[in-house]
């Protein structure tokens, strides 16, 4: 698979699964697993300060196995493959956080939330992949026109935040691949084999999984959460918010307060009000998970387990060449 | 395949395609040149009175090739394999429209928009088939329950009428196919033969497809409807009129004034108002594509050609194939 796919060729990965850089979940003990895994691990820079961010990208550095010699021997640099950092553009400190990754060595990059012209030349130019994140066609065309080496298209199904036009995994990837010649990484409800082999189906080369790794051993999600997104149902999830930027939510109490503003029509400042500043943070790292802001994807419903990282790539990887080798139907 | 699918085997199909019933595009014409194409065709019974949908039924037995010679000869009897009928079971009229198909030699009913309990034992009891269309995994195990025969899992970016959980096919078909042991058909977004091909890897053992059969030059849709479906892009469908029943639409005029009601938080009475009686049979057989409900999925962007049902079933059945022997990724 390695030689064949376009993905792994990209990043230097046995299998064309890429996790998601997500906010708070996401940190360097995640993305170094992945990385040993054989896979591509983002390190999720929405949530960090430059400072952190450095910390997150070090701390990779010294979990990837391939290290671990080099540090007791004076003339062998250490290494960080298969290790990248996603980007949202909306924030100030992006610039900033492209200096610190690049200066460490970072040579891979998902940026999103922004226009994909800002610093792809930039990136490219410093010897760096860049992919950006899409979640409509038009938007996929524009990304190949300003050079990146792939995008993901992610779809309504996905956690965090989401494109305003609702649409599915099932009819965003065919509609990305047939609109643009760049890989396409498909994003949004995918998580298990089953899933990864329909992505390839509609014409993904790779898939981007982000709740997925939120239930793994080194996430660093609260407890409380994982659990959350362990016992989670069918109707767990719902996309809120979209008088702000929509955002998949997991249902608790802050949501169903988020839910009886809409319903009432309550305007942008009220909403603002309500979300008031660290409500991710809250939920996800710190474990409120009754006040706190829950992003995760539809696919929660189908999380049952709580595996390494190591387990969980092996099992997908299982799972996937099963499926896409069964006589259909 | 028509040996080792249990679709193809409950309905005598040569490929596991059902052709989705629907309101004013879906009649008896549409259901006999799938029947000829070697797959199941509904008849939409939704917008049918008794009489009119005795005359489709009668109309989809005088058009399919094998009764050709029977009507010339006085031993025979004409046959009506492989069109079933779709009932949705909130009108009132549903169990007049169960007896006349019943008398007509319908073995086939899809039922929807209602309990499973209500018909199934009754329908089983007269030798029939019996699929209910369900949005979540919950109600696909009470179908299993009541008996039916296979269930619809039919996914957020299904056109017309929609759960009110917003699950997506991606995630919803592997919850249904988790939950029962009956076959599952995945519905919604699934348009060509990559992504019945997804829907296979998903576990669903055939596929309903709606909106690519409005775009059928069997269809009873108006040619303005066919037209608007050919222009659509990936943001032309939205899902509205949440408040009272959720209904995937085609932006129009009169979702624009959905909408307008909608972002102001208008209430039930309001919306009832402005929908008023007609405006589906307005604007999908009469053809005012401005003032008139169009119902269509959201995979109507990725329809873009005006086969006869023939064509489509040989095409679709081609490109599955391929897809699902490729060696992926």
């Amino acid at each position: 698979m390695k030689d064949s796919n376009i993905i792994c060729q990209l990043f230097d990965i046995d299998f064309p699964i890429i996790q998601g850089g997500m906010i708070w979940v996401s940190g360097g003990k995640l993305a170094a697993a992945c990385s040993n895994a054989g896979i591509l691990g983002l390190i999720g820079a929405g949530s960090m300060s430059v400072d952190i961010l450095r910390a997150h990208i070090l701390k990779a550095q010294l979990l990837i196995d391939k290290n671990k010699d080099k540090y007791n021997d004076k003339n062998s640099i250490p290494e960080i493959p298969r290790v990248g950092v996603n980007i949202p553009l909306l924030y100030s400190q992006a610039k900033e956080q492209i200096e610190v990754a690049l200066s460490l060595g970072i040579k891979i990059f998902f940026t999103s939330a922004g226009s994909p012209k800002t610093y792809t030349t930039y990136l490219k130019d410093r010897g760096a992949k860049v992919v950006h994140v899409t979640s409509t066609p038009e938007l996929a065309i524009k990304c190949q026109d300003a050079g990146v080496d792939a995008v993901v298209a992610e779809g309504f199904e996905a956690g965090g935040h989401n494109g305003r036009d609702e649409i599915t995994t099932m009819v965003l990837i065919p509609q990305v691949v047939k609109a643009v010649k760049i890989p396409v990484i498909a994003a949004g409800g995918i998580v298990n084999g089953d899933s990864i082999a329909a992505a390839f189906c509609l014409g993904a080369k790779g898939v981007q999984m982000g709740s997925r790794f939120i239930a793994t051993k080194e996430s660093s999600a609260h407890q409380n959460f994982k659990d959350m997104i362990l016992n989670s149902k069918s109707d767990s999830t719902m996309l809120a918010l979209k008088k702000l930027v929509p955002v998949r939510l997991l249902k608790n109490s802050f949501y169903n307060k988020v839910k009886e503003l809409e319903d009432r029509c309550a305007d942008k400042e009220e909403l603002e009000k309500l979300l008031g500043k660290g409500r991710a943070k809250l939920g996800m790292l710190d474990g409120n998970v009754n006040e706190g802001e829950l992003e995760v994807g539809q696919g929660c419903a189908l999380i049952d387990d709580l595996p390494s990282v190591k387990e969980l790539v092996q099992q997908l990887k299982e799972d996937y060449t099963k499926t896409l080798r069964c006589e259909y139907p």
